[in-house]
């Protein structure tokens, strides 16, 4: 079912796992070797462990290495296959391949240390590319044109690896620590920083986050995965599904916790409190859902002007499977009658610093309609929701803005207004080119509910190295609109338009109208003779929704100072190779 | 409540009747005069009719009207209310104004005679202006800069006025008639055309048209007003608003009508019949609703590259009250309950060459859905339909494509699978700009229900002159979404999108998710000094609905073969005066 993508060599390492094994340690004893010929890096000198093991199992590779370092720059071009046939290395010991574990854990005396901020200044090709490893900093740059898994690595570029290694688990072998341990230049210098909150603090509480989450903002925790992770799971794993919050995450005790409901207007019992217990022993229902923060691809806009707000990149967007009691049912049974004037008020136990809740509402309307799909959700992906995600309860209103899924659900209120949130009146409304900080008014903007039309190309990433195949390169990514439109069609182009070829659709079967995940697509696309020549390639990509709406081209004349509903054409700048 | 656009001499005309009748007929007079001393038209001679009340009510006035031609013409720069005080002319007398109605419907032997195809050459001012009213040709050429109402003149432009006239009521005095009858040139040719056919033939039936509809096909009728015309009415008048058929106009009689009921898959009694007098004792719901071609606006997609279709402007749209039975109503009493994988099928009287009617559906849950306000509709803008309207029953599908809100409705079938009509199958689909007629699989792609959000301006219309009314111009226009989106906002630019204004929006006061009408906008654009030098001024307009889904920019990358969903950005190019 799952179109997963993966580039050639990647997908490889994970289907044929032997012949893998043999290339990567033959780079890496050939690295080794290289680098030993160049005496440039001083990274083979004597250090305080192992030396014997290390030799063993690295220097003991250095001649075959090299070899076939050479044989595979020369069958670069050549199928990936044909490399199976190389001689096969000396077999490494057990024992080695346990030692070997240990080395990106201990501190080497014979190299300097650097700082967090020194590795994160080696971030890309042109200042040198650093990674770091448990205590170890590793200069990469010239390992990094024959990773395998191409210009992933540059994923983790000024920063550590280990998250990506704790997904690509290909890299768990004695060889590829070999290799690593060749790179290394210093030992890191980590640093205990913001674990010195005081109890009372309103941060003391905050869960601890995947490494792979990029944050945007740490207080409030705000952060999103790498995209071309984001593209490889059709139901986003929930340990970095983008995390957005507005205050510090509060602590709820489950056995503590109340939902207190509230109806101020039309028919209906006038309030009643549930706990947890009763919230879960009502009909449980589960929804695909994509959430999407208004936010998303915010950083793009920016660069035709700057706004106000946090800059994401186009990962603050996840799909998952939420299951929970339907908010319908609980409205219906509290006598609450369909009236299309009315809204539904969420507030959350986060609070501000004068004790206000984050809130936020919706039409009656949506919250009434079974096909609407509003669930008080006490799971996520069939995991109970984590602290970041709205432990214990979060509302999940699918097709609509992030800000609408109020975490960490306390009270709902039926009432005749909207929330008087500022997040609802005075945050996530959309407005023209030319309203500025000084003319704009919020009180002239619909609060976003339903979003429009997106997408995104995960893979590949701006400035990626792609290797052409046969003529095509293939690309991946995501497309999503609000409301509960399935994407009709995604088109892409490499020539801006003049040409312009359909992606295939990974998505859910699920009527229209009540679509609410994402989809992920696949298109290989043909490159001329002619682009190859090139410097760059420029792939964009556009999706249409079941109402046939398209996203805008550009972000010129949808540029808003908010920065939100940031959906024009995705366009993505790579190298050909 | 509502706001009305008129230029400002058109709506002096209509606010002050009776210094407008003194400029018009100083205006009349002075043309006369001034023709006369050309020499160049000959129509100050004899003629075979009324010579005396003629040259009582026109050459009377030449003196007067000569001087108040010369005053006009220097004060062109003035505000139009200090014209006022010019010089009251002698006053008509009531016998002469009955003559002067009498002129337009006689021939007059001392002119040639011209036929249909001879006016039509002379639409635009550098062939000539002519135009025809009754029996009468005129040219208008060098009347036309000064005509009060602006360039709205241009819309009758080769063709008759009789139709403008019908609806611009300040037309329809002596003064006017006068002045029209001074530019005549000839009798108008009139043949009977398409008068001729058999009883037998198909279209032997058609009704008789309101002669302001422009035809894109006259069999099957397909016809839509003057865009100027349909932006002055919220509610589009019935006579005029478009008519897309597909097949010839059957004849139904109200006492043999009968609307087949079939439940094919799900639960529900299998069948039944309903007579219009069974319809119309239902409960009676009206809900307003813009109906809009597939094709609207196809004209400006096929600048790009030819597409296949008729040639639509932006006309094939309006706005009206409907009422009927709701289809949900009538489901629901046959027993049918909710299904997702659902159907309903319609199909209409009318008849292809095999006989096979019109056919399209839609999903079972917007039948279905009150809130989808699908109904059985008998009255447009509280008028029973008319023939070309679906009499007696039209079904309603708010908020989707003009294709589904199938007319002569005589079958409605609940099944499993979409209709299996051409026109559900293989028309109104969207499809990827490179998809051409060799490669196109109209199975690939879903078929439009609810349409994408959309704009036009209404006036001015392309190449008008526009008077710069204290560094203003104002524009006006319509913008609808689909699948009950309400329009959020629509913006406009002169500048190519550097900066952007937010228009007025004249809209109903109905909830998002059901707001099925459109909405009627109005904007005051400034226009620099700089703007005013320039030949040409290019207006854009841009809608945002309630999903903030936003029109793409240019055609370019939303063109398709077929020519639908045609809702870039409407460029208007207009002239500064």
């Amino acid at each position: 079912m799952r179109l997963r993508f993966l580039t050639s060599a990647s997908r490889q390492l994970r289907l044929s796992n032997q012949p893998c094994r043999h290339r990567l340690l033959g780079t890496s004893a050939a690295q080794a070797g290289q680098q030993q010929q160049d005496g440039s890096k001083g990274n083979q000198n004597s250090r305080a462990f192992n030396t014997t093991l290390y030799g063993a199992g690295t220097l003991g590779g250095i001649g075959a290495g090299y070899w076939l370092f050479n044989e595979l720059d020369k069958k670069r071009q050549q199928p990936l296959e044909q490399t199976k046939q190389l001689t096969t290395p000396p077999a490494a010991e057990l024992d080695a391949e346990a030692e070997a574990r240990l080395w990106h854990k201990t501190k080497r005396s014979d190299l300097p240390t650097y700082s967090v901020e020194d590795v994160l200044r080696h971030d890309k090709p042109e200042n040198g590319i650093w990674v770091t490893y448990g205590l170890g900093v590793y200069d990469v740059t010239e390992f990094a044109p024959n990773h395998p898994g191409g210009d992933k690595i540059l994923m983790a570029a000024g920063n550590a690896i280990d998250p990506f290694w704790a997904i690509y688990q290909q890299h768990n072998t004695q060889e590829v620590l070999q290799l690593l341990e060749s790179f290394r230049i210093g030992n890191l210098n980590k640093v205990a920083a913001e674990d010195d909150d005081e109890l009372s603090s309103p941060w003391a509480q905050e869960p601890k986050r995947h490494d792979l989450l990029k944050p945007t903002s740490k207080r409030p925790f705000n952060a999103e995965p790498p995209i071309s992770l984001l593209g490889e799971h059709f139901y986003t794993p929930n340990e970095y599904f983008y995390v957005r919050n507005h205050l510090p995450v509060p602590t709820l005790k489950p056995e503590e916790y109340e939902l207190e409901l509230e109806v101020e207007s039309g028919p209906g019992q006038p309030s009643r409190t549930l706990s947890l217990d009763e919230i879960k022993k009502l009909p449980k229902h589960t929804v695909t859902a994509a959430i999407m923060c208004g936010g998303n691809r915010r950083s793009e806009m920016t660069r035709i002007k700057p706004v106000k707000g946090l800059s994401w990149g186009a990962g603050a967007v996840g799909n998952a499977k939420w299951s929970g009691a339907r908010l319908c049912d609980v409205l219906q049974a509290q006598g609450v009658k369909p009236d299309e004037r009315l809204h539904v008020i969420f507030e959350g136990a986060d609070l501000d610093p004068t004790a206000h809740p984050y809130g936020a509402s919706i039409p009656l309307s949506k919250a009434l309609d079974p096909r609407g799909d509003v669930v008080l959700a006490y799971e996520m992906n069939e995991q109970p929701l984590s602290r970041d995600h709205g432990y214990p309860i979060r509302v999940i209103v699918p097709g609509t803005v992030g800000a609408r899924n109020v975490k960490w659900l306390t009270r709902i209120v039926v009432t005749d207004h909207e929330s008087d949130s500022h997040w609802q009146q005075n945050d996530y409304k959309g407005f023209s080119p030319s309203t500025d900080w000084d003319t704009v008014d919020f009180s002239k903007a619909q609060a976003i509910q339903a979003m429009p039309v997106t997408s995104a190309i995960c893979t590949p990433i701006p400035e990626e190295r792609v290797k052409v195949d046969k003529g095509y390169i293939t690309v991946r990514g995501y497309a999503w609109s609000g409301g509960g439109r399935r994407i009709e069609r995604v088109d892409l182009t490499t020539d801006g338009g003049k040409s312009w070829h359909v992606a295939q659709l990974e998505q859910e079967n699920v009527p229209d109208g009540r679509h609410y995940g994402w989809s992920l697509w696949t298109a290989r696309l043909p490159v001329s003779d002619e682009q190859q020549k090139q410097p760059n390639l420029e792939i964009w990509a556009k999706a249409v929704d079941s109402a046939y709406n398209v996203q805008p081209e550009a972000f010129e004349h949808i540029w808003n100072l908010r920065g939100v509903l940031a959906n024009a054409y995705h366009k993505v700048k790579v190298r050909l190779i």
